[in-house]
């Protein structure tokens, strides 16, 4: 079958012109050329700056669709389309925050995803102080009535973002906690790790049967000085005026182009990236680079002529808010013929390290992409390949191969979910690096008749 | 009287305990102990926490004079007191920008100090972009009617600051230019030098005759973003709503602490820094860094005993909204009896250059002084010092002697009068070695009978 296959792409690439053909895939030359590539940041340049802030269910994220199926069709790709599907909606108010006693001063505070409202007048209670999210575990249900809960933590810059996941739950658990034990409000410390005056958001959800509350993140310089004023050891008070709404099922939409393969019996490879972004930004890193980097290297792959496999790009819509466009995906495409999943969405530093996650017998493949990744600075022998946040339903329901490129995250959480996630934190050079990555990557195995078929799960 | 003041200053040393001569002023060993200080962080961290923003004229300057008056007493200085003064007295009030069209999207925007106010409905208007204050000058007057103006630069770091020289006037005069050209409103590429959605307010005042327009600027990250919307060829509409107002003549305060020399026929070695803020941030680089430096410099003195030379500490008022302070200090003590100024106000990182401005026969002084800090890695062969901006009209009015300890100023303009001048951005090692350099210098200068008067100006 392997010899076959090999027999068929060969004649298929006759069919194309020799200079088309000129590099026959060869993943050496591919590299060569993307690290030259500029599309990356063509299409994250024309994203934060023609469209901006994406939010989705909103009318920008609306216009970004169109902004990109016009786009993907300019680009020459194939089957472009937008997957339309409906998702609740929370959009987010008026929000400040002040200290009123006894050092009054103004804090930057940004509403968590679904945060309840304060109502225009706010809130204004006594500060109850934790330094963790367990300090505030181990209190009694109902200790904190009438107060304002706040929650530090003690996040630090980690190459493979790991420490997102040590204390992202002070912002997904933290809410719930929080009003379980009578707090009328709660906020914390940005789960981030920069100092500017420029909070984090991102999505939580209260627990089933828990009253909503109001729900926001200082910034971490804002939520260091409040610390400090709780140390001072007088009773502090907080005045927060959060006015978020539901605005109920909204659409949002998937965004889908292919470069079509030679062989369509040969499951196809899946790049993801996810078009929508938080709306205080317009969200460079998070995540219009990774839209740019997948796209960019399918494209390279398009331009020396046609691969075995298809590629299908996908631009979820959705994300950030509940990962609704990942689901919308796999709900309509369970069951079609993928072979490997892959998403970029961690910025547009750097990929330092390759992980996989293939069947038994792909070990060639693995030593192949490895030896071919050297040159670019990226080491394999990491962790079995996970996939990312759009990709994950798929995987899941069509027990998809993965591989990660996965990038220096490192500054990453400077940039997430606040304002400053800008155009201008993209470093070009990294960002192709990128490209030449993940164009080495699928000259591989896109061009491979490999069997990807993972093995059943028990 | 060399000799005899000498004799002087040893014979008061001896009514002192031996403990607190033990260095006799030593400068070597002041530094030592100046290294391992803790004051200076001590008091911006106060000024930040405890108060916070303190504009001048407001509320909030006054709490930090009452602040500064009982610190300084605590700390041991004599005749501390606040002496007050009136000022005009300009207040921020709402402030959004957003592009309405072709590309819509929310901006960050600040107005400058002394900016009209557009009217709580916001001015809407098509943006007249220019790539510098010489290419807005150079179109005729009237021809920007209707239009608001926007101005960008290139501004980059350097460690003496000398950019803000040369870029500041599109803050300065930019807006009177506008107004004169007919523009409606007018905004500026904050100047600075950051990558974050933190827009740098500061002070600007409209020319005689002209018309007060509405005058803005936006953060760096969005200038950049609406220059790259512009030049795709597109005319873009701006909406800008930012009401702030006049609330006419209100207090303010120089706040004065000493360290009495033991020969009041000595003229005192003054020294400044400023307590009012801006009202976006606490504060910390500009100046409360300046206010912790130069007091705890006076401190190390004073534990070393009673120096020869009165120590004055002038924390002045009002400094960011037209240097009220350093004109009303001029106004009270014009022909009281000062040697040298010198002033902080420059951030807290570290002193890289002394200046000098001497007179002659003060050779041997700054020979001294620079020999002393050159374990500091500071030196000498700047170009003439010229005080700080509280100490000008003082050292202008009573034709004084003036040092510099010149800081480094690269990342000064990444903070400077954004949010984002917060505590964190203090490196407590590079204040401490601003405080040694500071003790260092005082201990020679405060204990030093050579006769500092500057020749009479022609």
């Amino acid at each position: 079958m392997i010899k076959s296959s090999t027999l068929l792409a060969g004649a298929s690439a006759l069919l194309f012109s020799t200079a088309a053909f000129a590099n026959s895939h060869d993943p050496a030359a591919i590299q060569t050329k993307a690290l030259q590539d500029s599309l990356a940041y063509e299409i994250t340049e024309g994203l934060t700056t023609e469209v901006g802030p994406r939010q989705a269910g909103t009318e920008a994220e609306a216009r970004a669709r169109d902004w990109s199926v016009a786009k993907l069709k300019s680009l020459g790709f194939q089957n472009v389309r937008n997957e339309p599907f409906m998702m609740p909606t929370w959009v987010r108010g008026a929000e400040t925050a002040e200290v009123t006693g006894p050092y009054p001063q103004k804090m930057h505070v940004t509403a968590l995803g679904n945060s309840a409202s304060t109502g225009a007048a706010g809130i204004e209670a006594e500060v109850a102080y934790f330094d963790s999210l367990a300090a505030m575990q181990a209190v009694p249900d109902g200790s904190l009535a009438g107060k304002i809960a706040f929650v530090t933590h003690d996040m630090h810059r980690t190459q493979d973002g790991s420490s997102y996941g040590a204390y992202g739950p002070v912002r997904w658990i933290g809410p719930s906690v929080a009003s379980k034990k009578g707090a009328v409000a709660y906020v914390i410390k940005s789960i981030g790790t920069d100092h500017h005056r420029n909070p984090h958001t991102g999505n939580m959800n209260f627990a089933e049967g828990v009253k909503p509350i109001p729900a926001g993140a200082l910034s971490l310089p804002d939520a260091d000085n409040l610390e400090r004023m709780i140390k001072l050891g007088k009773p502090v008070t907080l005045k927060l005026v959060m006015t978020p709404q539901n605005i109920g099922q909204q659409e949002s939409g998937n965004v889908i182009a292919e470069v079509t393969g030679s062989d369509s019996s040969k499951g196809m490879i899946l790049i993801a990236c996810h078009l929508d972004s938080w709306d205080l930004a317009p969200g460079a890193f998070d995540d219009a680079a990774g839209c740019g980097i997948v796209t960019a290297a399918a494209k390279h792959i398009m331009d020396h002529g046609q691969p075995l496999r298809t590629i299908r790009i996908l631009w979820a819509g959705a994300e950030e808010v509940g990962l609704w466009g990942g689901k919308a995906y796999a709900k309509a495409h369970t069951g079609s013929n993928h072979a490997i999943a892959m998403e970029s969405d961690f910025g547009a530093d750097s990929v330092w390290r390759v992980e996989f996650n293939l069947p038994d017998g792909a070990e060639n493949i693995e030593k192949q992409i490895a030896q071919a990744l050297l040159p670019l600075g990226v080491s394999a022998n990491g962790p079995p390949a996970t996939g990312g946040a759009d990709v994950r339903d798929i995987i899941a329901s069509n027990n998809l191969a993965v591989i990660d490129l996965q990038q220096d995250g490192t500054r990453y959480f400077d940039l997430h979910h606040t304002p400053d996630d800008t155009l201008d934190k993209i470093d070009p050079k990294q960002m192709r690096q990128n490209v030449a990555a993940w164009s080495t990557v699928l000259s591989i195995i896109a061009n491979s008749d490999a069997d990807f078929t993972m093995p059943a799960k028990e």
